[in-house]
């Protein structure tokens, strides 16, 4: 479509014309050749297979029996939930959150709407890796926003640092915002405590604001040893700082260095939630008033139904369930890593954590295919896989790459695995 | 908080710096009093008493029930959902709807954001009626574009006019956009068929965008005459057009007469289930891609669990569930009126529709309070009684208004009645 002026005529919007995320559009298809009875093999979002933590499930299937009436919550969520949540960041980081600045959101998504709208203005410069999530791009996109892409290849584990920041400032000019994604998606990597230190630091000395996107937190492979991944999290960790390695086995949060950074998470992932729409925010203090006022009008508030059955996610058999499915997705894990050689996939990122799989499907393929949007759409049309092109992740290299979600599970991965080696020898 | 452009340091956007929406801040205080044991009558805000209808509360429950993973859905929604809303235009409206056109979202307000950012740019003007809901004008404000108040008073019933538009570009320009809200909120009036069959061509003839706000339908009291409404909004029906006037009961879509308007409605009201968080729109042709696009990024997709429970929504039973519940609001409303001199209200809207009633409350309380936040505050501080100020729905003589919300239902409204009538003594 001709991207078209509003003024004098009707047609779209030039803010509009943000490319459309291509996995929604992957998803969209997937359901078509399902409804038409197709076996397809979804690798391409990041759905946890398993589902909610039972005591959640039960909390919102009573709820719905009762026959309630489920009316506006506060706009930022019910006090028993804003509690819990506070309650979570003192059990997994030790961190003291006051509940007042936790906004539960419409999923992470209504998180960088609201709090983008309150930190950024029209034609701020926001920095973010490349690759990186295509959403924020869009969304601040969208927002009139100028998205910096800082170019965070594999010497830097595809994380921003000092430097890249430092040279994108010379180059475009002052930042006003530091996206930050640890575990990153596309590529699974992290950063360590003294990265986070560092980047937090160069932050706040500059008056950027660091949103930490954190939804992956809790998803980690590296430091617990259980993959064959190394220590390499926590070889910087302050001499004598002994606790500190539970924080980094979940990933670290902003807030243990800045509480001037909006940190972002979300039930999706680590609690098997995607379609719950739920998630949270830390709100910093100047932000805080903004992002109450904001919300109302924005979104009026959160899921009723998903808040009261979330409250139950703290509990220690839904932390012992969400474990046993990381546990799973370990296991998935090793299975791509060990078959990486059948596939014939090249330039694997670390998949420190999250359950993605970043790579490149090999030359092959892609003199085959000639990008990785040809691939995997003849891919899904043809072996019922789904995997997601990179192009929804890196505007420069994403046509070499391929994303695969290991979310699905062991069997799932299994199965797309024999697919994608017996479709690429009949290619 | 003093606005502070994010350029050079940290503090929110001036973008951000919307009022914010005065009856979410009412909402959160009557949780905190009720969570202090006071027994608070709430008719503050659009919600009804009664609660979804039972199908969908029973689907909802066994979905949850099953345990089952509820993972992202096509950003636009299930087909079966879509499928089943396309439905409902034929069944009330006699519109025969695409489902490819309908879009599923995260509430109305879901709807605007994605909505207004795929047909505005910055610094377009779009006007709405004053009296108007207020999130419509602080999401404009908020995306950059410039609000146009049309100064609807009585004698035009509230409502936007070709006459009223006409002065509006001749003082500010060119608009770009049109609101338009029927039955309204806070007035609770309609337009007749041939009022919105020439809203629409005053529009489509000048590449106005109408946006036409239909999430009050099937709430309506007038045509009905079961509350001694009159049938006003028949008398320009076209002569001969039998059979109209079930579109008219429930209220006109926009659609009979423009697929340029973009039409927005929700399960929130007629249906009961607010705090669900689901609605819909019916998207014009050519923004129709924009709109999938940005919602891929903005919102992922609407609430899993409320869309498999909506399609619970259209059967016999649901419908004739809501009609009761609207039956209830009728006798609710007539309580109101009926009671009209013993409150001393003055200047009522006609409430054709909707559920709520706006009226200035009385010489003799604005000379005590000053302003209608004020006695609002009074009155729910000492009588636990929470209305609505008219400031969120009129910038200028909002501080003589209030609005009084009757879905809560006949009961509520009832013991509202006695204490304000006792507070408004002891003032």
């Amino acid at each position: 479509m001709e991207p078209q002026s509003s003024h004098g005529g009707l047609g779209p919007s030039s803010r509009s014309q943000v490319p459309s995320f291509q996995v929604m559009t992957i998803l969209g298809r997937v359901a078509e050749l399902r409804a038409a009875g197709a076996d397809v093999v979804s690798l391409c979002a990041g759905e946890p297979g398993g589902g909610a933590p039972a005591g959640v499930s039960a909390r919102a299937a009573e709820l719905h029996a009762s026959g309630r009436a489920l009316n506006y919550t506060p706009t930022l969520g019910i006090e028993e939930l804003r509690t819990a949540i506070a309650g979570h960041y003192a059990h997994w980081y030790g961190v003291d959150v006051d509940p007042a600045r936790v906004a539960v959101t419409t999923g992470s998504s209504g998180a960088f709407m609201a709090g983008f709208l309150a930190a950024f203005n029209p034609g701020d410069r926001v920095a973010m890796a490349r690759p990186g999530y295509a959403a924020y791009r869009n969304i601040l996109a969208a927002l009139g926003c100028q998205v910096v892409e800082l170019d965070a290849g594999p010497a830097v584990r595809f994380q921003p640092t000092p430097a890249l920041l430092q040279e994108a400032e010379s180059v475009h000019g002052p930042l006003a915002g530091l996206i930050l994604a640890s575990p990153n998606n596309p590529t699974g990597t992290m950063v360590t405590r003294v990265e986070m230190a560092e980047l937090a630091a160069w932050c706040e000395e500059r008056g950027v604001r660091l949103v930490s996107d954190e939804i992956y937190h809790g998803i980690t492979y590296g430091a617990s040893g259980t993959v064959g991944g190394d220590d390499a999290l926590n070889e910087d960790s302050p001499a004598g700082a002994s606790g500190d390695r539970a924080g980094v086995e979940r990933g670290v949060c902003a807030w243990e260095y800045s509480t001037a950074a909006m940190v972002i998470s979300s039930f999706s992932k680590y609690w098997g939630m995607p379609g719950w729409r739920i998630g949270w925010m830390l709100m910093p203090e100047d932000l805080a008033p903004a992002i109450g006022g904001l919300s109302g009008s924005v979104s009026l508030c959160p899921p009723a139904p998903a808040q009261y059955a979330a409250v139950e996610a703290f509990s220690e058999e839904s932390y012992a369930a969400c474990d046993a499915q990381v546990a799973g997705f370990a296991r998935a894990r090793a299975l791509v890593l060990e078959n990486q050689d059948r596939l014939g996939w090249t330039d694997a990122a670390p998949a420190d954590g999250a359950f993605y799989f970043w790579a490149k499907p090999g030359e092959a393929m892609l003199a085959r295919y000639g990008t990785s949007t040809a691939y995997c759409e003849a891919l899904l049309e043809r072996a019922h896989v789904a995997l997601t092109p990179g192009t929804d992740f890196d505007t420069a290299h994403g046509e070499q790459y391929v994303r695969l979600s290991f979310a699905a599970g062991y069997d799932a991965v299994a199965e797309a695995i024999e697919r994608i080696v017996t479709f690429q020898l009949d290619s």
